[in-house]
């Protein structure tokens, strides 16, 4: 089993996984993605897989054979593993647990496509429902307080396989970053009593330069503070703090959000490598007034230097009302064509 | 003029530089490492770089022609600019102020080497000096209060030219992971009266399994939560807040450890892409007894997943226990060949 080990200085929890005897030249190459090749996730290669945890499945279709629209599976190298007791202990200055947690995947499509841009809305809306689903179920583990979602596409975004999926990781601890937001936005809260992400998304509304789709239900735009060239993130217009809330309206609503903006970056950028991470509200949690679900689309267009993870510190060398911009004004076109051949 | 725009969520500051008028379809491909090509920082190619700030020359040489054995010129697309004030200010709730502060090249060897572990001894302590003496000088601009010092090897580490060089760049803020890593340290000094690092300099050096080298001044170890494989961070045994602070025996014990653990790296991950980043205290405070200066080496062997800068959690497949074994055992005849190589 993995540990999870705390670093003593900032706090931050990293996965050490056990070994397995690998020598230091394993890591010399970073897997390629498979193209090609006998893909797993393609129906009609269940037996590929880990036992599937849910699918949504056509009518008189079995478990883990055809007829599957959307399918969870565990990952079938996991970071974290689901049995046993955290065994939280210490060891001098160094703080550890056992690595109990959850690592699926979400496979969004029966069929070999390469992106979210390629799903119908109606596949789409599916995925959204199952990520609901799959945290939902999770939750209601005492051992597990938070719940990851994301998504890798390409090689240079960390995919090692090409067919369209997510990723969920459930975690025993709150992760830095999740910890930070939440304590960021309660700061935020405390001196002006209302929830940073809902400024944030009036302002964006009200000034109109940084918006990339202004749709019922939510608004993508580039932050101003943005990471990456062409970082978008997509906020609900309601405030809510946890994904798993969300009802029927709200994930249709999402769907053409994501899908509309997915076409327009992978138009503008020619379907750039990119993540995806869903940043929701601890499940320990009860609705929070200073906390706000959001989605956060980063492509990979250049290489981020070390010393961008050493010290938190970017550089962006497209400003996000560039960005936005042209985002925007992507022809219908465009995006009919790609649309199509998706 | 870049900004400096901070997220109103975390308080992270990035980096925006002006649109150089570039189309998105430019970012479509990361730049390559130019190999081959006349390289603007071989000796006799000064003409090529800006004009140098500080260079060790031999006696009777002349600014920006040859006879200099490490050169200093500003970045020739400097992500922050020397010039003007900070002119702090607002824009609804967002908070932002000009980019103010320097960006500056160290080009560590007037031969095409590509690595420090290609230095000589002498070459590598010339490199801590000058490091040392460009901290000294930018600190003196009371408009600036951190200096961060750094290194990208290869292209997968954001690497552009090969020739082997450093990188300062100096800002009018304290980026993010300095300032949790200072607010960390000074928990742990309230609570337990002693420096985070001393101790875990301690505990490393009583338990040695994530020891890689004990020299005179200094410990290398594989730190005990690792974010990535062969993680390898270098402490001096004596508390130092202040790299700048550093002393002639300092600098030669430094370049000695330095060249050491490098040239074990290389010799066992076959001269990998890296970065390092020297982690220092802010221009702005005195000697602090919680804070302590490190060099932190990153070999980049896998590629970073988008969702590990979104949330803070890192997946590490090597024990650091199994990879300090590993840099501990190399063996000096491989050591020696590779050495002459350089």
């Amino acid at each position: 089993m993995p540990d999870l080990r705390k670093d003593p200085i900032v706090g931050r929890w990293v996965i050490v996984a056990k070994s397995r005897a690998r020598r230091p030249h394993d890591f010399e190459t970073t897997p390629k993605v498979h193209s090609g090749r006998l893909c797993p996730f393609c129906e009609g290669n269940e037996a590929l897989t880990p036992a599937e945890i849910i699918a949504y499945r056509n009518p008189g279709s079995q478990p883990n054979g055809e007829g599957w629209r959307v399918r969870v599976v565990p990952n079938k190298f996991p970071a974290l593993e689901i049995e046993g007791d955290l065994q939280k202990r210490g060891d001098g200055i160094y703080d550890m647990m056992r690595g109990v947690g959850a690592h699926e995947v979400i496979i969004e499509s029966p069929s070999h496509i390469l992106s979210t841009a390629d799903l119908s809305e109606e596949g789409l809306r599916e995925v959204l429902w199952i990520y609901r689903d799959r945290l939902v179920d999770l939750k209601r583990d005492k051992r597990l307080v938070y719940g990851m979602i994301f998504k890798n596409v390409g090689e240079a975004a960390g995919a090692s396989l090409e067919h369209s999926h997510s990723q969920l990781i459930v975690t025993p601890i709150v992760p830095i970053a999740v910890r930070e937001e939440m304590q960021g936005s309660q700061e935020f809260f405390r001196f002006r009593g209302r929830c940073v992400f809902c400024d944030m998304a009036h302002q964006e509304l009200a000034t109109e330069k940084r918006i990339v789709l202004d749709l019922p239900g939510y608004v993508a735009f580039c932050p101003f503070a943005s990471r990456f060239a062409f970082e978008t993130w997509i906020l609900p217009k309601a405030h809510h703090s946890h994904f798993e809330t969300i009802d029927k309206q709200g994930i249709e609503d999402l769907a053409r959000t994501l899908k509309q903006v997915m076409l327009r970056i992978e138009a503008a950028l020619d379907r750039p490598a990119y993540n995806y991470i869903l940043h929701t509200a601890p499940f320990d949690t009860h609705e929070l007034g200073h906390y706000h679900w959001h989605l956060e689309i980063i492509p990979r267009l250049t290489k981020t230097a070390g010393f961008e993870w050493g010290t938190g510190f970017y550089i962006n060398s497209v400003p996000p009302e560039e960005a936005a911009a042209f985002l925007r004004e992507i022809d219908a076109e465009n995006l009919r064509s790609l649309s199509q051949a998706g």
